[in-house]
Parts: structure tokens; C-alpha cells; sequence
């Protein structure tokens, strides 16, 4: 960090943002840390542009002077995304956030980094349209993209990977281009688009996105489903998928995560693996679904299929699954909760979730297991006590136990919560000799190294 | 070119591939064209690896001896992309054809980039599954990965963008590398996978294509309609797509198609603009579908909505339709064709292809517009006579118009067929200072420049 570099660039940012450039303690602080476990650094300054213009200025100083840039949206990534290892100026996106377009006949939105989905849902509210990608957090849609985020709904809608259409990106010499079309489909050049999502900030600052927006499905219903163990309950699923039943949701829970979620939520739920399905279509297409599946998992052994079209009780089961987290933290009041996160191919996927369970039975902590099952993807929520470093040591063995044996079946390190300072680590092993091409991209794009460093595009 | 260079290459060559490296005149030719305007210029050789550590010998004396790579796959692409323009040795992947995996639980299979759709769908027969993108040729999967490949079933399963989860590739220096996973999401690095899916071999050669697979739906069923003028057909298609029926395909044909159409495959139909649909589902989901199509074409003015679940009647349909390029050629037998192609936002669509037609007709050159107006992509056919250059040169400002309109609409230069040779030139107009980073990242994984030269990457 070019700490002389970084007071010019504060002072020539103050003549243009005046007090959206801030120094306190307690906003750098703020912007110092993330939920996870790595140490928090202090940016040198934090910065809340409204103009794309006034980013291209931030970066240009930037770039003269060496001065790292690390672009945050909502702040809810959770693997260290955000810390600026090595100082500089981080640029808080949350003031460019207004709704510049909504062309219901094309489906899609053309917004500001710093909307968040709900923000932007509010705003569909009259177009029968809807923007479905869920990753719990209220996040901006510009970290999303930045992120590759997904969530519930990606085993029907995909992730943010499917749903960003076209950027706007600043690239680190300050240059604005654009990225894809409002076309549906595009063989021109280079997909840039996709090389920008998922990049964490790396290789360049996204200042407009535009995204799929979906139809508003007509019905939505409801099913639970208990299992006698977790292999039939995800041959369930894979025996609904390869049916092609365009399942809204699937969501498993472990028997731990069944009785915290009663626990938390009032809910009496029989403590067993269980899946939570959310049917969507015509009425009789979404009843069609749900008889079908009610078969399917039948056949698998599930039992007490119990299908709802009543949106009351609906959304009281998919608010106790959305509460997990909380429901989860307390098993053991004043816990922390660590985070595990892989996805593998779906024919690995029961023996996985097996094996994580054995981990936390075997260890001193708690926790539950959760996934996003129709895509392979689970996590685990392990319970630390703060103010024991060997808890933190322990969940992180026990997560990187999770990404060895996703890497060894063909999964990837990480299904949706990114790259950020925690799984650095494994891409060597993940990606292989890839990892090199990476590297030339970041060194072509980024020659100055200033966006977002020691994150993706390094080894870590 | 290096004449030398090759020379040297073709001798070492013959030591490793002995007769699958082939110098013959006739050879050369076939790889020295496509179905395209331009000139054609033989390669100095053409080799049939049949193992990827053949390609790697290939690429790196090719890359010691700086002499041109060319992959071709099964040849089909139609705008120029396989001409080897600076010489050099063209790789023909058509012996790499065997299918390594079928993996039905997790809806994925693994091949080598020679097999063709036709080949997979067959290997895939006893497995309830199927690979539904379709170009329309038996094209192979390595070359559809490697022009982002469409088709009509696009609208519902998406182009190769969606459809290659990953990928093995060999890089200009001979490296191995592999892209992606097998899981069905992840959020670690840069996404290689869509970087080198439609790079038209100019970032590397792939060796090795992982593609989706979807479940062969119970029932399919199609339905024809008919509609007082272009736009009201698009307007159907925009409603039907917003109420989130999921059409596999939603196919138009101007008059002139429907002439064509009736004349070479001995049909019957109504001389107007007409959209062909096909429903996929269980039989009351289909048939539903095809209830609410009605119900909503006949909104927008369609008249003589004939639906049909019968096999031969549908086959004898979407035949006609897959014939139209023969059928459209039978309108001046010995004529040539030349073939636009761009995307647009579907809202952009009805006029689009109006302007289309009245250009064609404004024109002494006859021809047909079709469209695969669920995505906003649409296609002209123009005939012309192959001993006159003014209709080559007509066509090309005929096609050029439609690239212009879809450019100052929001869409893009090419929907499917790809730059290629042809679309170059637009390549600064459509992406702007973003082909400063395609040709950085062309800079950076192929700097010797290789990799199928003067194609993307380099401007036109």
C-alpha cells in the first residue's frame, strides 16, 4: 500500500465528492470486516460515488497513484470478499441506486450497481414480472453479479450466471465499456459479460447491470416430505429432475437443522431429513407437479407428503426455512456460525452430505446441514464460540474437509458464497494449470494489480 | 504464413500421425471454403488427430515453428470461420468422436469435440434424456461449443452458453487445461468455460466438451397459426413468452417462406404470416399450453389455430420447416443462398423484420424471413445468382441493413451463426471499447497469434 499515494488521491477526491468521501474510525471500520474469520483491514478512505462518471474519476486517481480499489455492494458476501487486504479506497456503491429501465416486453431491468433485489421487486410490482434470484441477503444487484451469486431458486430460474444479460464496467484505467446486448442470445466476440460475473471486483467495477426478469408464476404450492435417510430423500430429487419437473425450490434440511428450525420457529415438523418443494404454474400444472412428486418420493421411501396451496402456511415453512441461520445460532446462544459451502454432481451428492454429517458428529461442535439440493449444493452452519480460537480452527478444518471431497468427485470449491479470501486456497487444486490463464487475464486486464488485491486472479 | 515454418511442421508431423496428415490438393480445398462469399485459401495441410495428446504435438511444433491453427469441426459454420486465411495447418477433430461419459443422474455427458448432436442423441437413446440444442446440421459438439451454437429449441433450452458446464482445452502453447465442473453451479474464478465457448478457435482448442442434458418430455405436441401481418404474430409470441408458457419452439415464416414451404414439400398451408409452435410436458400440461396459445393468439388476430398431438402430422410440419432452406433455393433453381442473421430485444422484433421485408422487396433480389422469434432472432435468405457479383454484393447490403437496425435497436450483429469472417467489421460498432479487451485478452493467451488469425480477437 502506497500510503503517500493514498493520501493524494484523498485529497483530489474530496474536491469532487466533497463529504461522500468519508475517513472516520467508524465507516472505515465498518468497511473493514466481513461475518467471517479473517482479520479486518482498514481501507484508507471509503467513497460513495452516484455518478458512473464520478467512478471513472476514483479509479483514474487511483491508477495514477497505485492506490488499491476494492468496490463494495450491500456488504453481505461472507468469505472475506470485501477486507481491502492492502489498503486503499473502497468504493461503496449503495448511492447508484436507481431503476433505470424496466421493459416488460424484452423481460428484463437495466439498474444500478447498488439496487438490491427487493428493491427492484418493489418496483415490478405492476409488471406481473418478477426478479427471482434469492440469495437470502437483501444484496445489491451489482455485488450479486460481482459475486455469481444464486440461492433458492436456481435450480429453476440459475444463478446470476443465467441473469445478467449485459454490464456496464469501469475498467482499472478508468475506460467505461459495455458487455453483452438486450438481445436473448449473441454469438459476437468474446463473452465478457460472463467473464465479469463472478470476477469479485477483480477486473473491473460493474456500474450497471441488466437482468432476466420471469414471469410471475400464476399459482405457487407447496410440499414437505420426510425421509428415512438422506440418500433416498436425494434420490427423490433426482428422480423429480430427470422426470423434468421444473421444481421452484427443493431444499433439504438434516434432522439437527429439522429440530432447531421446531425450536425457533414454533413449528412441529417431524425431526427426520426432510425436503421442502415449491411448486409453480397454472393451477392444474402446479397440482400436476406436486402429484407427480408426491409419486416420486413415495417410491423413494418419503413419507407424510403433505402438499399446501395455502400461502399463509406456505410462507410460514419457507420463513422457518429462511430463519435457519438464526434458528441454527440458537442451538447455543452467543455462538458464532461458521459457513461451509461446496456443490457436487447430484449422483454425489447423498454420500457428501453423508460424510459431512459424520465430520460434525465426530467433532466437539455443533451444527446442521442444509442444501440447495436440486443443484448439487449444501452447506453446513457449524456453532463457534468467539472467544475460542480452537472452535474456528476446528469448523475450518472440518469445511475444507467438505471441499477436498467435493474436489475429489468433480465439484467445485464453492457452490455460491465466491472466492473471496477463504477458498483462494483450493483453486490450485480445483482449476489446475487454468489457474494460469486466470492469472494472464487479471495481468492483462488489471497490469497494475490495483482492483480488489490479494483476491481472485492470485493464488492464495 | 511461414511457408518454411509449415513445411517444417508437416515433415514432424508425418512422424506422429503418418497418414492422418494429408497434403492432397483435394483435401486442402475442402478445408479451404465454406458455404460463405469468401475467397478461399488452402491450408498448407489438414490433420486427423485422434488423441488429445496428438493435438498438443500439433499446437506446440506449431507454435515453435509460429505457424497457423485452424480447428474445424464438422465444417457446417457458414460465414467464414474455418478459412484458414493465413495458411498454415487446419486441425479436422472429426476422429475425435468418442463419447468418454453418460452420466444420466447427473443429466450430463462427456465427449469428445468430433461427436456430433445426432451421434449423442442416439448414444443417449435408452437413457429418457436427451441433448436438445439444434443448429439444424449435424454439426459436431466441439464446433457447436465453439460458435455458440443455437437453434429453434433455443427460446426453452437455451444456446451452447448454457449448455457446456465444461470444457478441456489445449492453449497455444500446448498446455492442458480444463474449465468448469461438474457441479451445476460455482463461484469460484474467472469463468473460462464461457470464455472459450463461441472464441471460434482463437483462444485454443478444445478437446473435450461437457454438455447438459434434459429429460425427453412425456408428450410433444405442435400447433400452427396464422396472423394478419407481422406484428401481430411477434405480439402473440411476447405474450405468450410473458405469461410463462414454456414453448420449445415458436417458429416464423413470412408469406414468401410459407410459398416456398408449400411448393417444395407439397403442403397445403395459408399464404401468411405464420408462427409454428411445438409444447413439450405431460399430456395435460401440453395440452394446456396449446389451450392457452390459442386463447392468446387468437388476441393478438391469429386465425386457424390447428393444434396436433399426432406424430406424423408434427414430423411433417417442422420437416418443412427445416427444409426451408432447400425450399427457399427451389424458388431459382441454381441459385445461391446468402443468409443474415442478428438478434434483437423481442420488443424490437415486428419491426425489425418488417424492415427486412420491405428491403427485400424494395430489392431485385428475392428471399425469405424466418425467425426464432421466441429469442428476437430472425434470418434472411437471399437468392442469388452465383455467376453475377452484384447480387453477392446486393445481399451482403441487404444483410449488412439488418445488421445496422439491429445494432441501433439494442441487439446484436449475429443472434447464432457467428463473426466469422463476415461480421468482423462490426465488431467496433456493436462492443465499442470492449473489443480493446477482447483484443487484450487475445494478446494474452495467444501471443503469437496463431490461434485461427484474423478472426475474433482482431477487429475487421
Amino acid at each position: 500500500m502506497t500510503a503517500q499515494g493514498a493520501e493524494q488521491v484523498i485529497g483530489s477526491l474530496r474536491n469532487i465528492l466533497g463529504d461522500r468521501i468519508v475517513t472516520s474510525m467508524s465507516v472505515r471500520e465498518h468497511h473493514s470486516r466481513d461475518i467471517s474469520r479473517f482479520p479486518p483491514v482498514l481501507p484508507d478512505a471509503v467513497v460513495f460515488p452516484r455518478t458512473e462518471e464520478e467512478v471513472v474519476q476514483i479509479v483514474r486517481l487511483c491508477a495514477e497513484h497505485r492506490v488499491p480499489v476494492v468496490p463494495v455492494g450491500a456488504t453481505s458476501s461472507l468469505d472475506g470478499h470485501i477486507i481491502p487486504v492492502r489498503g486503499g479506497i473502497t468504493i461503496n456503491m449503495r448511492e447508484m441506486n436507481q431503476i433505470r429501465e424496466i421493459r416488460p416486453e424484452d423481460m428484463l431491468a437495466v439498474v444500478e450497481p447498488g439496487v438490491t433485489r427487493k428493491q427492484l421487486n418493489t418496483a415490478l410490482r405492476d409488471t406481473g414480472l418478477t426478479f427471482p434470484i434469492d440469495p437470502g441477503a437483501d444484496a445489491s444487484i451489482g455485488g450479486m453479479a460481482a459475486t455469481r451469486a444464486s440461492g433458492t431458486t436456481a435450480v429453476r430460474y440459475g444463478t446470476m450466471r443465467e441473469n445478467v444479460m449485459a454490464l456496464r464496467v469501469v475498467t482499472p484505467d478508468g475506460t467505461v465499456i459495455w458487455t453483452g446486448s438486450r438481445a436473448k442470445k449473441s454469438s459476437t466476440g468474446y463473452d465478457l459479460t460472463h467473464l465479469y460475473v463472478g470476477s469479485e471486483g477483480t477486473l473491473g467495477i460493474i456500474t450497471e447491470v441488466t437482468v432476466r426478469l420471469h414471469p410471475i408464476p400464476e399459482k405457487v404450492s407447496s410440499a414437505i416430505c420426510t425421509f428415512p435417510d438422506v440418500k433416498s430423500a436425494v434420490e427423490a430429487v433426482i428422480a423429480a429432475v430427470q422426470y423434468g419437473i421444473p421444481v421452484a425450490r427443493v431444499e433439504f434440511l438434516d434432522e439437527t437443522a429439522i429440530g432447531a428450525v421446531n425450536s425457533y420457529s414454533k413449528l412441529n415438523l417431524k425431526v427426520a431429513p426432510t425436503l421442502f418443494f415449491e411448486f409453480t404454474g397454472t393451477p392444474a400444472w402446479a397440482a400436476e407437479q406436486a402429484q407427480i412428486a408426491e409419486e416420486i418420493t413415495a417410491s423413494c421411501g418419503g413419507t407424510g407428503f403433505q402438499w399446501s396451496t395455502d400461502a399463509d402456511e406456505r410462507n410460514r415453512l419457507w420463513q422457518a426455512r429462511h430463519d435457519l441461520l438464526w434458528a441454527a445460532r440458537a442451538l447455543q446462544p452467543g455462538f458464532d456460525i461458521y459457513t461451509g459451502d461446496v456443490c457436487v454432481p447430484i449422483s454425489r451428492l447423498a454420500e457428501s452430505i453423508v460424510a459431512a454429517r459424520e465430520d460434525m458428529d465426530a467433532s466437539h461442535l455443533k451444527g446442521v446441514v442444509l442444501g440447495h439440493v436440486g443443484d448439487g449444493n449444501y452447506h453446513t452452519l457449524y456453532l463457534i464460540d468467539p472467544n475460542k480460537p480452537e472452535d474456528y480452527a476446528e469448523a475450518e478444518r472440518l469445511a475444507d474437509r467438505l471441499v477436498e471431497r467435493a474436489l475429489a468427485v468433480g465439484g467445485t470449491a464453492s457452490g455460491e458464497h465466491g472466492l473471496g479470501l477463504g477458498k483462494l486456497k483450493f483453486m490450485r487444486k480445483e482449476h489446475g494449470a487454468a489457474v494460469d490463464i486466470m492469472k494472464r487475464i487479471k495481468q492483462a486486464l488489471d497490469p497494475l494489480g490495483i482492483m480488489n488485491p490479494g483476491k481472485m486472479g492470485q493464488e492464495g
